[in-house]
């Protein structure tokens, strides 16, 4: 049975990328850039003014300055922020300007209005202090930010709000996307219903179906959610056989060593080529995952266990990394975390620990949640994460430290 | 002027919480409980098989066990998950049984089959350990998880996927959650055209909305796009009493003191009542806020500079934090950051700078970015937080420690 690692070492590192959709940047929130985007023009487009304030000619910075170290000018025009200039400045004179009006030819500075002499009653005259100035002060040139032809957005990266802007600022009104991955979730089980329906005696409900849809779209993938099959193969392989048009299937139950265990062999039978089965951890142990490949398409497989927490361990800690992958991100971070009070685990296995993470003083600290098959609920209703303790190594109180994963982003 | 703390001292602390809806729970990943969920059944259900093996009578343990400490019972029936026991166990029966199947009447332990003496062609003997046994043992008794009546969530939690889980468990389909609060958005300035336009000369696209949107996405809220709209009265008058009808009006731009910053006048006429304008921080210094109220809608109203990674930055420090409040939520958490490298600012107000930050070994870290007027793109599009610096307190190299807020989550 594979280690942890050795069964993550399994997962296709650099799978083929999804393709690419062209999708409307409005609706490109936390979406995945496909191709690098290059900066169409001058950023920004105009010299701009950044104060509210008087554009001085160049002339001004080098005038002899009056006792009180002033010189006055000659205001000959107002801009205001859209406005195009229809002067140019002339020595000795000033136009009065606004926050993000274009900058007018042969202006060297501006001067905010707060640092001047001005009389609203006779707005044709300014003072200002040559001694306080230098060249450009308070004008954005043209291009400072980002010059065309630059690399504004790398392939890769998720568009968050200020990407948008980035994007919105020259006009990339369409975007080069990643396709989202579409993961088909299939329960299966002679004793579950769908979570809608009234269970009859000896059933229950599947909860993993809606779960694990959820963890899709916190993935940022597209969840399809097949009916749960009854554990009869012939049944089980036509909803295989509609799962792997997916770019992931996830299956859940099925997958240990019962005698109504179907799910490896009805897999193999429908092509899906086994990657493994089973994997040295708690829980998840029954864990199954393997690639099925036509000549354009490629569908990779999961048979998840059937018990909510172990699917959903399974899926933060296998299913997530390879959905990243498939869109060209980095994986899920694994971080370090503090335990807040000693926790040992029993067994023979390393243990996925549902946790409540939190940062305090800066320092991410997790608190494990007792998590049986008895208080599942409490588990997996608190936690936010989950730490991975080893069994075999009992710790130190005061060295408690482990490895630690988000759940959910 | 008012410090950061003051202003936002001044957002209610308590505001009316938006209304409830009904939703599916298929559609609810995400949103906010508004009531708490109480369980309407036991979980199990029923006392449930943990593993795949032989359910054994009560007499079994406490059977004189041969020499080689087994035990020999009559197999007497088989029970797969989704079955119901037609049988009752008697003493010297055993029942062979699968995982999540009902543990029938008279069984006092399941004993998992790697632990029996079991051979498939005499499929009705098999031979157990009494010594191995306890009442119980690898059975979850009825209700063991969470017993009918029991809080299951409590009002206020977002329907994380674990969360969703526990609902769908007890079949709960349609569930209460506070309206998703309605954002509108309003861009201002004769300088700006909506991104997806061709910009005439002197003029820019506006790229604060969609960054606002997607920021109102990222906050869990709905974003209203209002068309941008010119400096002019009567224009902006019209353009504010259409946003009113939202929980939040953002306006951008407008709020500076040039000659043509009319949105606090309009906002004022308009009768909405100004709570502050202007805040000791860069950036932000002109941000607007105030409140308006009838009888029965509350609208609350921030005027943001026009700035991009100004309005960006006020969004998240105060605009967020009331996003939360209207749902009953926490606010988002501040955290304390190591710099990575000496930074320092200058000036005489508080700059919440952006920022970089990564968990390292446990370790909250920021790494600030250099962030001026001139070089806004790459702030926007590196930063995924943002760390608050004091200009007055040049700290030690060593420690360079500062209050920290992730933005986007």
């Amino acid at each position: 049975m594979l280690s942890i690692q050795a069964a993550l070492d399994t997962l296709p590192r650099t799978p083929e990328l999804l393709s690419t959709e062209v999708c409307s940047l409005d609706v490109s929130h936390n979406r995945i850039l496909a191709e690098p985007i290059i900066a169409p023009e001058n950023s920004p487009p105009f010299p701009k003014s950044l104060m509210d304030g008087f554009a001085v000619a160049a002339d001004t910075l080098r005038m002899p300055p009056g006792a009180d170290g002033f010189v006055t000018l000659n205001v000959v025009a107002t801009l205001l922020a859209g406005q195009i200039p229809a002067v140019t400045l002339n020595p000795g004179q000033a136009i009065r300007i606004m926050t993000g009006a274009v900058v007018p030819e042969g202006a060297a500075a501006v001067v905010p209005i707060e640092q001047t002499r001005f009389d609203e009653t006779q707005p044709a005259l300014v003072s200002v202090q040559p001694q306080q100035l230098q060249p450009g002060l308070n004008i954005l040139a043209e291009g400072a930010n980002v010059t065309a032809g630059a690399v504004l957005l790398d392939r890769g990266v998720a568009l968050h709000p200020g990407r948008i802007a980035a994007l919105a600022e020259f006009g990339i009104a369409q975007v080069p996307l990643h396709r989202r991955p579409q993961v088909a979730v299939l329960p299966t089980g002679d004793e579950v219903v769908h979570y809608t329906q009234d269970p009859p005696p000896g059933h229950i409900r599947n909860s993993s179906q809606p779960m694990l849809a959820a963890q899709t779209l916190a993935a940022g993938a597209v969840p399809h959610l097949l009916h749960p099959v009854r554990d009869q193969p012939q049944l089980l392989a036509d909803s295989i056989r509609k799962g792997l048009q997916s770019d992931v299937l996830l299956l859940t139950g099925g997958v240990s060593m019962g005698t109504h265990d179907f799910v490896p062999r009805e897999l193999e039978n429908a092509g899906v080529a086994k990657v493994f089965h089973g994997v040295q951890m708690k829980p998840g142990k029954p864990l199954w995952f393997g690639q099925w490949s036509t000549q354009n398409h490629t569908c990779y497989v999961f048979g998840l266990p059937g018990n909510p927490v172990s699917s959903l361990v399974c899926f933060e800690l296998f299913v997530r990394p390879l959905l990243c992958r498939l869109q060209g991100l980095p994986d899920p971070p694994r971080h370090t975390a503090r335990l807040t009070s000693p926790f040992s685990v029993r067994g023979n296995r390393p243990v996925c620990q549902p946790a409540r993470l939190f940062l305090q003083n800066g320092v991410l600290h997790a608190t494990p949640l007792r998590w049986t098959v008895s208080a599942d609920l409490n588990a997996i209703t608190s936690a936010d994460g989950m730490v991975l303790l080893d069994p075999e190594q009992p710790r130190a109180d005061d060295t408690q430290i482990a490895d630690a994963w988000y759940w959910y982003r």
